[in-house]
């Protein structure tokens, strides 16, 4: 984004934030705030009416509220012929279908639901399911702080799974291996085949390497993610994008080509 | 490829190498022979006739010889029927076009012609150029061994116009700095507006490092080459592919899809 | 420091925090409150009396003000017997001296005075200044985002000029660099004869890379700061430290031993 | 080492290798003949003699021989009043004191015996070590190519042991680990209580990384060897040091200070 173009001139896109007293509606405010080419016009939080927004003239509503009202806010956003861009969790296949239905009715409308708006995770995983099918070896070290629960992490699990499916679908065997004599967990947890170690440290946050290797040289992806404003790339990527895109799109990756 | 698979098969691709005394070509008469699907047919020095490479029954022949020979070769080769992988330097505009005109009389055979075999490098530029249009920042460090006499690499050279491109098109503006106190060479080579840095330290092979950023979070892409034996890997890919690939081809890239 | 500490007991360090109200100094109450061997006694801050830090039975006092009221603050400290540690910047030779002649008519107190509580930082420069002499190249990379001023960093500049002069007392020649053809600023700036390459970028914090390198081998010392809350482990340190060192130490180095 | 010192001169230390047709011996000669202040009088194979070397005035020998030749050899050195650099395998409690007694008859003679002459390795542990009692958090990651039998790697285990020590020493209650649902082996082996996971990918060579932690900031110690070469600086240093360390030296830690 530039800073010559004019900010809220007339073609700046009308954004309003349902959940915006929320930790991430509040960023996302403060993102369109920010951003050169959106005003924020309308932010709605739990006792606020929603027609609030549509009064104020949004042609975009992002939602970060919760799974027992993001299906209300959802229908009345299609009746209204506002775009959507949800990051609210609880999305099943059967709410999934739900949401297609009413869209049919409006095929004017966009709608993007993502499971994790940060663009350099879902990068990550795109690179390495690519570079999957060139190289030999394959592992995967994700670090986090040591309050996290699982291990290892849900995106390294994802990212094993997408890298396992390249493989098989490339031919390639089973990675090298020749360990004979292991100390319990060294070669880390087995995820369809791929090796995954989970390191837990304060003064961590969230990060991930995906290592490839082939004969005489390794490839590394890595990311690091510092703090929930992460996210919000992703979001102003898909308020930009979702007016273009009318039905439904599931996850950023089909944002990113 | 996986050890299941019967050596030097019915099926296996007969290679021939061109230049087999030199050491890029030494390091391909091994990566032949070690590979599962193929056989090593013929090896041809500087001393040694073409034609057994033909008599032999060489499907593909594989060229690491000199820029005052390559093109002789190839002329044969496609005579012949018999596709070429090359990665002997030299190639001009007009040396390009030849080839062309040899092909077009040949529609059958295939030539691939690339400047670099390193399947990590030419992923990690691909990686880049995608990249680059979703982040606000980007830099480069590159590492070699202190003989080196160019820096930055010619490697990071080509990412940074790559990015920059890419850049551009995504209407992206400059990358944000606000150094106003510089000790002279700090913030690096300004390639395209991106910033380069070459470090150079005994001990160090090929190393490069591309990093986005964007608000929270970085992504790393990098690349660790150890060996000219990195470039087998391409080597190989480029040899099982060119038998179905009629035409020019040019650069590993174009096979990495 | 384990939880089976028992909280506040009759040996905790009773400890004031000067500059309570600052961003630093409210850092360092929280910081002293969560640690399982101290107890907050007082916060003074802009319009409070230090006299109540010395009733609430204070034993050690941190010090993060400002320049021109620290020195009021200390020499009161010394007088009451009540130890200091002190983060405040702009202690000149001139003014360093004057503590001095202070601490000369008061054998039993102690003073730390560190203008970096990063113990990583500082761990940092200690190993980098002690593997100076056994590699032939050295080179330091530093990374922090795009607001900063200066380049390099004040911490990197540091680290060179310890690393400079940990290899002229070691007798190494210069590093070797067969470099001739550079674009202007690859191979970043010289500090005395160390290269320290400075890379800006959005996401980032602070970041410091030191690379060592000899015949076939390399060693990395790298610290990442995130937060100024990492400057509390070294606050807290010196609290425990300043009881038993009576004088003035100067630098957190100094207490890593 | 600089280039200026006169190769040869009167001052240079006289060396002679027994083992130099050995693989280590064989670069031990190359990285004497390199040194500007050595020089290389006597090679002793299997079937030549040691008295060549005393002949030719060797003041140092080093061996790198086989655990069943090397004791005659040293027994002959220190006899002879010639100084010993040992990196041959194989030395048990009662060979040690065996070579001991052998000192205690000629107390101007040094011998220095060093399981692993790798300078980055041995300072990775000393540094890991003295970090170990500042930061709350301590995790290993080595990585290794995938024809390796043992994992952790013997460096590492020595160095999680030399980590848990520290900590212990330093009163440092357990790791900080909430991790309550693990696929099994990704929070790595348990080594003293130190996580220590290993990478196995071709392409790999000898890698380690000791991560340590606290609020807001980490310190990463990072060792990369790529050739058996990279022993060659550690001896050479043992080799300048033995002639002014009379008696017995065990480890190159010794040496670095």
């Amino acid at each position: 984004m530039t800073d010559e173009q004019e900010k809220a001139g007339p073609e700046s896109i009308k954004v309003g934030v349902l959940g915006a007293g929320g930790r991430m509606g509040a960023e996302v405010c403060r993102a369109v705030e920010a951003a050169a080419d959106m005003k924020l016009v309308a932010t709605v939080d739990q006792d606020d009416w929603l027609v609030n927004a549509a009064e104020a003239g949004a042609e975009v509503l992002v939602d970060f509220t919760t799974p027992d009202v993001v299906m209300d806010n959802l229908h009345w956003c299609i009746d209204q012929g506002i775009h959507a861009v949800v990051g609210t969790s609880g999305f099943t296949e059967q709410r999934i279908e739900k949401v297609r239905g009413w869209l049919a009715d409006r095929p004017d409308v966009g709608v993007v639901i993502a499971p994790n708006f940060g663009l350099g995770a879902v990068l990550m995983m795109q690179f390495a399911a690519r570079a999957a099918r060139y190289f030999e070896s394959v592992e995967i070290v994700e670090q986090h702080h040591p309050r996290k629960l699982d291990a290892p992490s849900g995106t390294a699990m994802h990212t094993a799974r997408l890298v396992a499916a390249a493989r098989a679908e490339a031919g390639l065997g089973p990675v090298p291996d020749a360990t004979t004599d292991e100390i319990a967990g060294a070669r880390g947890a087995d995820v369809d085949g791929v090796r995954v170690h989970a390191v837990r440290a304060t003064g961590l946050v969230a990060h991930q390497e995906v290592l490839f290797g082939t004969t005489g040289e390794t490839l590394t992806i890595r990311h690091d993610s510092y703090d929930r404003v992460s996210f919000m790339p992703g979001v102003l990527l898909a308020v930009r994008a979702v007016r273009n895109r009318p039905g439904l799109t599931l996850g950023l990756d089909a944002l990113l080509d």
